[in-house]
């Protein structure tokens, strides 16, 4: 190794320790021991540019092991994103732009919040996806316009993770040739040696899924591991690259997993520095110039392709402007007007009702692109355009395969690329195995959109391990996710008018397995967009107030009908409700009128707009295995049985 | 084949059918194809008997692949269990024996609830993880008192799911050699081809994994099939076992997706019925006698076992005791006499306090045996007797790795074997991996204990990915499981109380990363059991209560030394409280006296006990990296905060 180049990766770690010992909490010995791979992405491979950091066309590199934020932000620093010395003193306090795991949302360079073991993997596949869909679709001979590599390093914790394994999997059947996988190998996790809990093949295991498997045995031969890089680089099979490092790296604690979270001693940190000079967060002008070089060759691609870009708005006006209004998230699609209208004699399923108007949505929007984990056929979501595979980059349909974990974090990975939208869909039940992922939607602010059909008990004779009845809950209480549980086919619509424009959030689209009655007229104000709004009025003095949501609307309806002093608010949103002012809300909800609530599901959040004195009818067990109608009798959900219970209370 | 075992094998097929389409609901495809799988492991391959069905030495046999219910309730009706042919006529229906998928607690025969693809290896693995460890500590010389098989029947789906990815990788690594996964590999999933998702080379990847990879080209060999099964009881390792098999076999879909779920035509039933001869749901005398002959040889090795037991338990009387005690469920401890006292003068993290009682009773109860899925250094969640690996069956703990759903799933399956009793421990936000796993451990009504520790945003520095908002509704909301959040290690203590005296439900500990003061005494009635109680009475004229639970009981009382008129509640478990009678929680919670609740969390089941004048300070964003007290603070969790907050209400 150039002595520079030791300079330069000494610097790294030492900025690492300092920042970890600032903050007396982090990291370091995943950020010694990976210091040479991050010296070599930024230096040498990573084609990216600071001053337009969200460069479409550029490398996107996930740093899934985001317990090594040290090293990242220190290497941003040197990179020249705008993250100062000063940001790296303040790395893990508030509101610095260097918390203890990468956020995207609050710093320039990352393209991926991380931290939750296994999720990067499958984000990366997901923009390796993205990358060659576009490629495909918008590059022209000579005009190479989407080309880059997507590298993500990752540590063994992130490998035994599932969603992992399943991204994997499919990633090599896909053969996303331009997916490289930086494997950080060093023998050590956080209760002790890997071979405690992990005595793989790695290179079969690897293999055996489609990958191209390489080895680097000495993860400080930075030569080597660029090389190996290159020749990844030129595989036509993603590539898994297994790089042998130590973790704490010249350390005293090096090779132990006591290194692994906790601060080394103050001693050891000025050791660091005092090999490479200078006062504790200072870097020598040398080591900036190799970063600066880097930064020239790349901006010099940066505004080659910025050419390239300009001839080919000439040359492809109309790709052009499509290409840009992928990218660029704006979106004017008029639900009454560009869609199919639903009149009231339509008597679906909003599983059937939502696959019909997604087909409809997608035709305009071809930013669209997901799945549906195997369950197409049953829950209507569907991609158009074929099957994405490796002889048709055009399809956006992706046959996840029974994955839905890694399904929902590829759609994370989709979405983070820009230029496409991710969906997923699944039975709502199994949105359980996607919770991870669907949290780092939210986290990370992403319009991912998520369509759960088969939405409760009225799953029927699949019984309770099909049943949901606390997901609901469970979703409603993610923050930044808008739940939406429409109760016919003109809500369905209203609900992709706002999913359209959700720029800074998740969507989840709860759907019937059976069928609903249309309800509302299709045409004017997007009522749903209020979150909750009164579908039908009281006939007589207002007596009390259902509040109901999805199916359960036209249920409340039809009780109402009986008891004409009653008024009925359909509630498809709570995430957009509780946008509303407080007028609105007391305007629907007068106070001192009785209130009654009904959801064939655990329901907690009515309590909210529920007094002592009034009624939440919801579930608060597992199913039962039986026709849907028996099931939601059994349940008490039919109008005879709602009648008896307002009668009783 | 000879004649009569095809006609055992087509009247498994054809009940089957007759099943699915007196429900006109269900799965005719893996029906048809497994059925001499089926045939095989029943007529002469698993060492059952229907007379004690729980019999604690039988081979266990978990159906992965749920949705082949109809054929198991075939099979455990011709096998003798108490399952008559009219339960067969009632698959499907309302309150029969024979649910849409396998459930433990409705029908004699089943080893485990079955239907979320991805849950049944991981839990035959926890079952071959019971049987090596007790057969390791109660096994004798000429005594083999615990020696059984585990096999497992998966399809495609379950293979592609990450969990069972998971759980293989670990199985591999543990040599858990009588562990045996049939495959039932039949190109076709819901979609479509598996070559549509999946292109893995099985044999490589499963070998990679530590397995014994065997193949059957034809599934409808049989004599093939029991050798294969022969060969792999004999390996040293688990083995993996892929068999051809086709879906839908012998019907006009035969190889088709689209006999996936749906009844086949009735004419093709009654096809399948005049092969075999006879009324629908009528079987052959000649094919109950196979069966008959199977279960004779089970019974002369039942009886001889019996015998054996009784002989150990004349020349190993304690370890007899022991066994019996293990295997009842029965444990008295009593938490205040056997358990070291905590004083007020102790003032730790109640993941500490946890990590302490658990160790405590750990050396009382043998039957705790669980891991924390390399977290131990942080959760202090940790099995005795040192780790559990090939060398060392008897320990008791288990080094998971980074596969926290795993974890889960193969808890169930310890807990399911009976014997011992699975524990999990990990961070809590990441209770969001093992979200499916928990609710099967719900549903099968299994006393799995969960361990959650860095409850809240108090993480700290570790920043929003790692800080829970919306766990604990999730966990709340989910039926039959015991959610308990102490505010102290009296209560942690008085956790364990609930715990051990929990039969039929899972319990999760919900605990601290930063320690909490003492409040309690550690002494007298178990408080916590009530869900919900006076933990500081006030000192004047009842002006208001403030509900909390775990690190906010300590505030709340803070705030309650303020302001006179304040009582405080402690709330650890809803799911006590809500057992409570409508007196208790009167009590408690006097109509007309404001309510505040405080829980930095989402906080959401606080509102069933609030009105609309009422107060809950809670968390409806993302946390935030800093320290905790910084968290804390920021989000208004003081002192000063809470009391300015009820001041300005």
């Amino acid at each position: 190794m150039e002595n520079i180049d030791r300079l330069a990766i000494q610097t790294l770690r030492t900025l690492s320790l300092e920042e970890i010992n600032a903050a007396n909490s982090g990291h370091p010995g995943i950020a010694l021991g990976i210091a040479p791979i991050m010296y070599t992405l930024y230096t040498k491979v990573l084609k990216i540019y600071p001053f337009d950091e969200k460069w479409y066309n550029r490398d996107r590199f996930v740093l899934a092991a985001g317990h090594a934020s040290s090293i990242l932000y220190a290497s941003l620093h040197l990179a020249g994103f705008p993250l100062e010395l000063e940001d790296l003193k303040q790395f893990r306090k508030l509101n610095s732009k260097t918390p203890g795991h990468p956020e995207i949302t609050l710093t320039k360079g990352i393209d991926a919040s991380s931290g939750p073991l296994g999720q990067g993997i499958p984000e990366a596949v997901g923009m390796a996806i993205a990358e060659s869909h576009l490629r495909e679709k918008f590059n022209k001979d000579g005009y190479d316009i989407v080309n880059h590599y997507t590298y993500v390093l990752c540590g063994d914790g992130d490998l035994q993770e599932g969603v992992t394994q399943e991204a994997i999997s499919l990633a090599g059947h896909l053969k996303l040739s331009k997916l490289i996988i930086l494997y950080d190998s060093n023998d050590i996790q956080l209760d002790g040696k890997v071979s405690l809990a992990n005595t793989e093949k790695v290179k079969e295991k690897y293999s055996s899924m489609g990958f191209e498997y390489l080895f680097v045995s000495d993860g400080e031969d930075i030569d080597v591991l660029y090389k190996t890089i290159k020749k990844a680089q030129k595989s036509d099979k993603p590539s898994f690259i297994e790089i042998k490092t130590k973790i704490g790296h010249g350390s005293s604690l090096e090779g132990s997993n006591k290194v692994h979270g906790n601060p080394l001693p103050s001693e050891e940190v000025k050791k660091f520095r005092s090999e490479i000079g200078g006062e504790a967060f200072t870097v020598k002008d040398e080591v900036y110039n190799i970063y600066d070089n880097r930064n020239k060759l790349n901006k010099k691609q940066y505004l080659k392709e910025m050419k390239a870009l300009e001839k080919y708005q000439e040359a492809y006006p109309n790709e052009y402007l499509q290409f840009l209004k992928q990218f660029s998230d704006e979106f004017d699609l008029d639900i009454r007007k560009d869609l199919p209208t639903f009149t009231s004699d339509y008597n679906k399923a909003t599983r059937v009702s939502n696959g019909e108007i997604l087909e409809s949505v997608s035709k305009i929007d071809y930013r669209l692109i997901g799945g549906s984990a195997d369950l197409v056929s049953s829950t209507k979501v569907k991609g158009l355009d074929g099957n994405f595979d490796e002889t048709n980059r055009l399809g956006r349909n992706i046959n996840f395969g029974v994955r839905e974990h890694a399904m929902a974090a590829i759609c994370n990975g989709i979405t983070l690329h820009r230029g496409l939208r991710g969906f997923c869909g699944g039975f709502f039940v199994f949105s359980d195995y996607m919770k991870p992922a669907i949290r780092l939607s939210a986290i990370m602010e992403l319009p991912v959109l998520y369509m759960f059909t088969h939405d409760s008990i009225a799953v029927g004779e699949d019984g309770p391990t099909h049943q949901p009845i606390e997901q609901l809950t469970m979703l409603r209480s993610v923050p930044n996710l808008n739940v939406i549980r429409p109760c016919d086919a003109v809500e369905v619509k209203e609900a992709y008018d706002v999913y359209l424009k959700s720029f800074n959030n998740p969507t989840v689209f709860v759907l019937t397995r059976q069928n609903v009655p249309t309800i509302r007229e299709d045409k004017g104000e997007n009522l749903l967009a209020y979150g909750a709004y009164i579908i039908h009025k009281e006939t007589e003095d207002l007596e009390r107030i259902i509040l109901a949501s999805g199916s359960e609307v036209s249920l409340a309806i039809e009780v109402a009908k009986e008891l004409k002093g009653t008024r009925v608010i359909s509630v498809p949103s709570f995430f957009l409700f509780e946008k509303q002012s407080k007028e609105y809300k007391e305007k629907l909800l007068p106070v001192g009128i009785k209130r009654i609530a009904i959801e064939a599901s655990d329901a907690t959040h009515f309590y909210k707009y529920l007094n002592e004195d009034d009624m939440l009818i919801n579930i608060n067990t597992f199913g039962e295995s039986a026709s849907a109608n028996k099931v939601m009798d059994y349940f008490g959900f039919t109008k005879d049985k709602v009648l008896e219970k307002i009668k009783n209370n």
